[in-house]
């Protein structure tokens, strides 16, 4: 049997990243390749005391079908968060839980995008959001990034080029993958284009709570008097990735719409999941557990950075980010990216080819991304000298 | 803002049983209108227990990101599971874990629909599938149901008219909503009628373990000698919904496009969730446990089909379910169904109009669906008597 798959479906790639972490399931090859939050970042106490009191108290509740929009007491404890925290939430607005903020990515493109539609995108960007945009036959028109995020001029540029442009996606704060932050000014530019030119903006936050450096600089959401922006958030980074809950903040009639996409894909996000985070911000104190996790990516990223200063070749560079996950090491102009890449696995280390991320496909990138928050500090050490030995042999 | 959606989705309604489950938080309405277990279905003690152990034992593997084709242990124990219970899978078939059968359903449609392909189904149907095959854009094409399920003339009939299909969606147990099961002479002749024609079948069975009488009937995916079928199952119904765990059975290209969907849907399944399930698969007596849900169901199903047959009017008919959790209720032809919804919830009494199952929503429809798995055995009595007051005075 041949097998005929629609066409938006068959052109997408499955994720190199993924690939790669197939690659390291050596448990010998170290691995900078993922995005896990660190292992002791979990508050496991406090899952396993609220995840008891939930079945004990209210164990039908928590096995039961419930509501698309999401578990209410949720939904209320996140309208309180993202306004005291975050500055966001206006009359018009309401919040949605979705399965992580992956599927309320996938929710806004499938709402949004008919064929042929673009979207204009920081370029490098997340390739699980890239290829939700591509999975809805949409077009992307990539924009470059600037040490203070994306380019102001080439995004007026794309926007005046591009006209069937539904929305801009962005992830202001600790890109990935690039860990790149993006400046008040060019926040406030981003938001004045998007209303100039009509489109919306999709603001991803999955990082936010994780600066371990500098000031908090005001969510885009936050400037949004007219109702042009949707919000993402997660508790992937903050309490847990396993448990697959994140939440959408949006004007209503964009919830009301992405609630009946939703519908027909998962029905409703795992209860049980949801009733834990309701919890763990009703019972816990936040933000001192915010407190605690960047403590550990402050060390981790100061390590990874102390241990690359100290080991590669100079004509290898970095950004330094000031929270996140991520930072993105580039090699020198017209280096073999790919071929650097091979030879790091060959070392027994695994980093993640820069031009996965790229908006074009196709296209060339000298560079790499690495993630300090999944490897342990020796694996840091050790890693890093045998790619600084590697940089030394090659550049 | 006029915000300009996907025409996809824009052209999607809420589902109409949501609607009326929201009409129905009013405590003082009995539902016959939603499909949730019956409460005292839940192995609540088992649940409660996996779960201690599982976080006490391996709370970061409960916690981290995970893989988007399934926990591995899960994937073995459904391998096993599908092959003992139901004769499904050869060499060439695969599982995916999924997040509820709607989200296999909704990957299905998505990896093999582009705008205008068209969707053969039984009608009426499942409004929750119907929705995800016209939220990517393709046309429904309705079969009618027999008494023995679909109308295998009408089914060859729209398969020669509509070269496009790309698939045929049945539910072949128990089907929701009318509750009819499809005999084995049609399942047979429906895998014959997909291989002539050269479509695929979209096999969802998430009631199949809900038999209370007859003989268990063979899936049409153990006849899958050809790899034409996509089987979709569910632990919704046997074990929780609200822990949002399907699986998928289909042959490996498929798996492997469903999967590139699935990590720009939501990533992963659930990894708590997944992981109860797979405890309980592997720790508890599964067979022993469904023969208790299929009492529960059998004595629920008998009270309701007892009181209508002493109350009703006798120029209303029902369906005689030998399994699931619905049963299929017609007025007599040419009533105005609609009215009699509206008069029942004014009297307090809450049920599905049929044309909300219809592939052609503009459709008439002299049917209701009518649940007997949520309400209380007292709840059952007073809403069956007081629809039964209603039949005799307008029938």
């Amino acid at each position: 049997m041949r097998y005929q798959f629609s066409q938006k479906i068959d052109a997408l790639q499955p994720s190199a990243i993924r690939e790669i972490l197939k690659a390291t399931a050596d448990p010998s090859v170290i691995s900078f390749a993922a995005g896990n939050p660190a292992p002791e970042a979990f508050p496991v106490e406090a899952v396993q005391k609220i995840t008891r009191e939930i079945l004990e108290e209210n164990p039908i509740s928590a096995l039961q079908y419930s509501v698309t929009e999401g578990y209410p007491p949720l939904r209320d404890q996140l309208t309180r968060l993202v306004k005291e925290r975050y500055g966001i939430g206006r009359d018009f607005d309401q919040v949605l839980v979705v399965s992580g903020a992956q599927q309320g990515i996938c929710l806004a493109a499938h709402c949004l995008l008919d064929e042929g539609d673009k979207v204009v995108s920081e370029s490098p960007s997340f390739i699980g959001s890239l290829n939700a945009f591509r999975s809805f036959s949409s077009q992307l028109v990539g924009v470059q990034m600037e040490e203070d995020g994306i380019d102001i001029d080439r995004l007026e540029q794309a926007l005046k080029e591009n006209p069937n442009a539904k929305f801009i996606y962005t992830i202001p704060n600790f890109q990935n993958p690039t860990g790149i932050t993006m400046s008040l000014e060019k926040r406030k530019a981003v938001y004045r284009l998007a209303l100039e030119y009509g489109v919306l903006i999709l603001e991803d936050n999955p990082y936010g709570e994780l600066r371990f450096a500098g000031e908090d600089i005001p969510t885009i959401k936050s400037m949004d008097t007219e109702g042009i922006v949707i919000y993402c958030g997660s508790f992937s980074k903050v309490l847990s990735p396993g448990l697959r809950v994140g939440y959408v903040v949006a004007p209503k009639e964009i919830i009301a719409k992405m609630t009946v996409a939703k519908q027909s894909s998962d029905v409703h996000t795992t209860i049980l999941s949801q009733m834990i985070c309701e919890r763990f911000l009703a019972a816990y104190d936040f933000a001192a557990h915010i407190a605690g996790l960047r403590e550990i990516y402050r060390k981790k990223s100061a390590l990874m950075i102390r241990e690359m200063d100290g080991c590669f070749s100079p004509a290898v560079t970095h950004t330094n980010p000031q929270g996140g996950l991520f930072l993105w090491c580039s090699l020198p102009k017209g280096a073999d990216m790919p071929a650097f890449c091979q030879k790091a696995v060959e070392q027994g280390v695994a980093v993640v080819p820069g031009s996965a991320f790229l908006t074009d496909e196709s296209g060339n990138s000298d560079s790499v991304r690495l993630n300090f928050s999944t490897p342990t500090d020796e694996q840091i050490k050790k890693g890093i000298g045998l790619l600084g030995d590697l940089t030394k042999k090659l550049f």
